[in-house]
């Protein structure tokens, strides 16, 4: 990531990275252009209002409200192992990280399709009611539909596609791009527990583990479901968009580093974070702590919490509202000018934050 | 598929399928019943026009609008080999059989998301660029527009899910279930081809083949292509479509078999078709035939022609235009009443048509 940044973050230039350095950050940026240059030479523009490379595409359904469609793959070995994950849990986060998507934009998600395609193995077992049983109760619950997708075999791999489709009035979903010099950034819930998490099951914890004391094993599951089964930030994200709180917005899929530099470099702005201010999980600083993990490093660079992360102009602040759904927020910097570039203060000391989380390739 | 027909064709009664004969389409049926309960207990209902178990599902997106949502996995190993599928024609097809399900709904294809999953190896290679490049290419033939999905690395294999949107005007979506015995059933284009392409890749053809014969060459190429490159009938859905000229459709992925059995199961309906009338692929008869491939066979049970099967009212037949984008259609056969059972006709014998096509399970 941090070699393909300088190229990516060049977005003026068109210089295309070699095959083999580029990153998929590169490459999507590529596609974007590739698709905007299609889009140009065609009647569709007006109907698209924001394509490749936010955390959904926006289109101009009617007059009145605009289409919110987010896509994401989960591949077994790479996302998730089979023997880790349980099946309900699996169908809860499929569902979860494309609602999580949703929620950035500030839509409401309608519609869940799913694409599943498993081992002949895993058809002849429970797998895939167990898998469909979780993701119905999460529906339920934001009263989505599933209303299709496609299912087919693998030769050995676990693969799940999930998409949702939302919707929002038209113009208000939340971009990317749109931070200022002078916003307020802001982060909803508790950042570190789905990496401190995956870092615990990756050393062979387990629900209800009896290897751990008994006060431990309730702040254990507590970790182990941020990330097996994340909770998606839709209450937040249709309050921050229906009422226009925020003006741009990602959730933290990839880490707060990756996350907090996606959104600088679509705004092109800078932006100063503290370290003391944030609200790193309870959790991971009790059971992560004490057995060599950083919990602050798990805050700024572990994946999938699945937290919004949102940018507030400073007239608009005294607006939020303190929870939703009993969720609160953190005010943890704010938004720079540009030339600043994207930093971390701790005490006296202010560095670079690199983007240190997830990337694929 | 012929053990699960049973169950699957009765649908009145909800007894669950054991789990360890259960076809994909008992599955289907099983998940159809429990997105449609959810349904009924929830506020969606009104926005849903049709959901599972069709080629795309439909939603009310506005007063004057429906839209219509395809998904379609390919697995590498299940549905195509690097080997011996060009990375550009496998863009060119993983957009087609998407825009072959929003045909067949008889609607206008509008916007595309691709979740492509690749390793490592592939990820170094022009693999995705030449990927994107097929698939632009149909794209712009359509003017659809690529507007967002998601890149993931795999350990092995290449994924692919291909989501295209569509839209037709509110309640004109043609589903599976409108057949009417009387109806007269036509297919578009000619049948068997893109089955014989494959089994002659199978048997070591490739484009261009140099083992061919000058004079097969030609006729070669064009049975690879039906498989390696099949073209979607937008043009002919669309007729369709608009002017309310089928009463029910279908694409011919799983094979012509199969899919006349999902359209008279869906419509309760029976359907006789007469071999006599089939238009089987002239170079299947030439190429297959010497190399003893059946022609008849490949043209009833081969899959992935996507050819629109579709049934017309008699008093409509006279409307039907004769070609559409230089594509003929055939009459084939009549519907008839569901005691009647699917059945074709060859000279004076008529025997029950099973469906013999593709299924993953």
């Amino acid at each position: 990531m941090k070699d393909g940044e300088n190229e990516h973050g060049n977005a003026q230039s068109p210089s295309v990275p070699n095959v083999t350095t580029r990153t998929e950050f590169d490459f999507i940026d590529q596609l974007r252009q590739r698709a905007t240059l299609q889009a140009h030479s065609s009647q569709t523009i007006q109907l698209l209002k924001l394509g490749i490379g936010d955390d959904a595409a926006v289109v101009h359904s009617s007059a009145v409200k605009d289409t919110v469609i987010a896509t994401d793959l989960l591949i077994e070995g790479i996302d998730f192992r089979r023997n880790t994950a349980p099946a309900n849990l699996l169908g809860h986060k499929a569902l979860a990280v494309s609602l999580s998507d949703i929620a950035a934009m500030g839509a409401r998600p309608r519609w869940s399709l799913i694409s599943l395609g498993v081992p002949d193995d895993v058809w002849q077992s429970s797998f895939a009611n167990d898998f469909y049983e979780g993701l119905f109760h999460l529906a339920g619950q934001y009263d989505v539909q599933l209303i299709g997708g496609d299912t087919s075999r693998t030769p050995e791999q676990i693969v799940i596609d999930s998409i949702v489709i939302g919707e929002c009035p038209i113009d208000r979903a939340i971009e990317r791009s749109g931070a200022q010099p002078g916003d307020q950034i802001f982060v909803t819930g508790a950042l570190g527990g789905a990496a401190g998490g995956l870092r615990l099951i990756e050393r062979g914890a387990h629900l209800a583990d009896q290897n751990f004391s008994a006060n431990e094993t309730q702040a254990l599951d507590h970790l182990l479901l941020r990330h097996l089964q994340p909770e998606p930030r839709i209450g937040w994200g249709m309050v921050l968009g229906q009422e226009r709180l925020a003006n741009s917005m990602i959730d933290i899929s990839d880490g707060l580093s990756s996350d907090l530099n996606h959104i600088c470099l679509e705004s092109r702005v800078g932006a100063l974070i503290h370290s003391s201010l944030l609200p790193i999980d309870v959790q991971v600083v009790e059971l992560c702590g004490r057995r060599a993990l950083d919990p602050l490093q798990l805050a700024l660079h572990g994946g999938e919490d699945f937290e919004l992360l949102f940018t507030v102009r400073p007239d608009a602040v005294a607006k939020l509202p303190r929870r939703v759904d009993g969720v609160g927020i953190t005010h943890i910097g704010e938004i720079r000018d540009g030339s600043e570039g994207v930093k971390i203060s701790e005490g006296t000391r202010v560095w670079e934050l690199q983007p240190g989380g997830w990337k694929h390739f």
